[in-house]
């Protein structure tokens, strides 16, 4: 590992304006569910997935040999046949496919983002490939939690702190947001799973019964997978 | 205390824009440090403090006889007798004065609150008047954290982070950043002082030789005032 190099927490995307991308490796995280997901998705054979900003540009694509994916506030959108949960990208449909995905916050931070040297995608399920990744490369990294509708969300907060935590051993943290996800993974990673459940994303989803998804979703390491933005894909790395 | 009002945290002032204010009580906090000079103003007798966006603004007041007050980046700004530091403003020379202050962080925020209910000035140093006032009403409650250049900061998280474990204490925390507030104030409570030295803005103060002021910052409870914002001037309650 560098010694030195900036680590830093983007809180949400509204604050990304406040970060200089360019030089920067971005991680973007969205727990619950999105970025989970994705990395399952490509753990499971998917061929490319492509985020775009709205239902109707994912519908289209389909023409183009695309499976539409489309969820907007927890739930699939109506007229498609999956949305953002990881298991509907781990039962052998989407092997081989190209997929293109919409979701509330994810895949608009992974727009937004889109400047950065190289778009990364990051989650509890392969906490340990982006770290070992981020660990090899000396450039300065940039963790950008999706939130929820703009704002804070504790889990993304939470993946951004293990990252720092497992990354930044041996030196100083400049950025406070950095520091206090940190803190905050030091004092969740016992029992993540019990700790979301006061989260106020957690109360919403789990009341559309999707308990099991958020299980999956608060798990490490399931997937080796390292997916990649490149041009408008992302790409198993 | 009024059960199931709802208690919020707004991490940083960009992020305002995503709260109704209209009906809240919001509290504008910017431990370091201007809600703590404009706490211990008021306790040490000021007649009135008006938040104004620039240091022009603040000279141009002087005719009106009005003190002179300007901040940006920690210092006091060229021609000015005084800034933020709280030291300031318990020397005896604001007691009866009307006060004209500009800041880098904390003034902003006011103006930005200014449509609230009613906007309170909160700081370590008038803790209990805060938590003591605001269980008394049965108004939602914002809590902003004017933060540093618009991004979030550690000190002033930490001490929307005692309101709210002192406030909430029987009822469902239902905002992620007000949870995520609460638990960063249990892990740093029993040494503050010592907990802020990591922070990003205690390193960029300290090179300022203000060590002092930083400590003071982090005391609790020196001052009896409850700062309030009437008209564009803040009086006390």
């Amino acid at each position: 590992m560098t010694e030195g190099r900036k680590i830093e927490v983007c809180l949400t995307p509204l604050l990304l304006p406040l970060y200089q991308l360019e030089d920067k490796l971005v991680v973007v995280i969205d727990v619950l569910r999105a970025t989970t997901a994705i990395c399952m998705g490509f753990e499971h054979g998917v061929q490319s997935i492509r985020p775009v900003a709205t239902p109707e540009e994912s519908l289209a694509l389909k023409s183009q040999g695309y499976l539409a994916a489309a969820e907007r506030n927890g739930q699939v959108v109506d007229g498609f046949d999956f949305g953002n949960s990881p298991f509907a990208y781990m039962n052998g449909k989407v092997k081989g496919k190209k997929v293109a995905l919409t979701t509330t916050n994810g895949t608009k931070a992974i727009q937004l983002s889109a400047s950065a040297r190289e778009v990364l995608i990051g989650s509890f399920v392969n906490l340990q490939v982006v770290v070992d990744y981020l660990a090899k490369r000396p450039e300065d990294v940039l963790l950008v939690c999706a939130g929820w509708k703009d704002n804070f969300n504790l889990e993304d907060t939470l993946f951004a702190g293990a990252v720092v935590e497992q990354l930044a051993v041996k030196q100083q943290i400049s950025c406070d947001a950095a520091l206090a996800a940190k803190l905050l993974y030091e004092k969740a990673k016992k029992d993540l799973f019990g700790f979301i459940r006061h989260s106020s994303h957690y109360q919403r989803l789990a009341k559309m019964g999707i308990e099991e998804d958020i299980k999956l979703c608060m798990t490490l390491n399931l997937s080796r997978s390292l997916p990649v933005l490149r041009g408008e894909e992302l790409h198993a790395h």
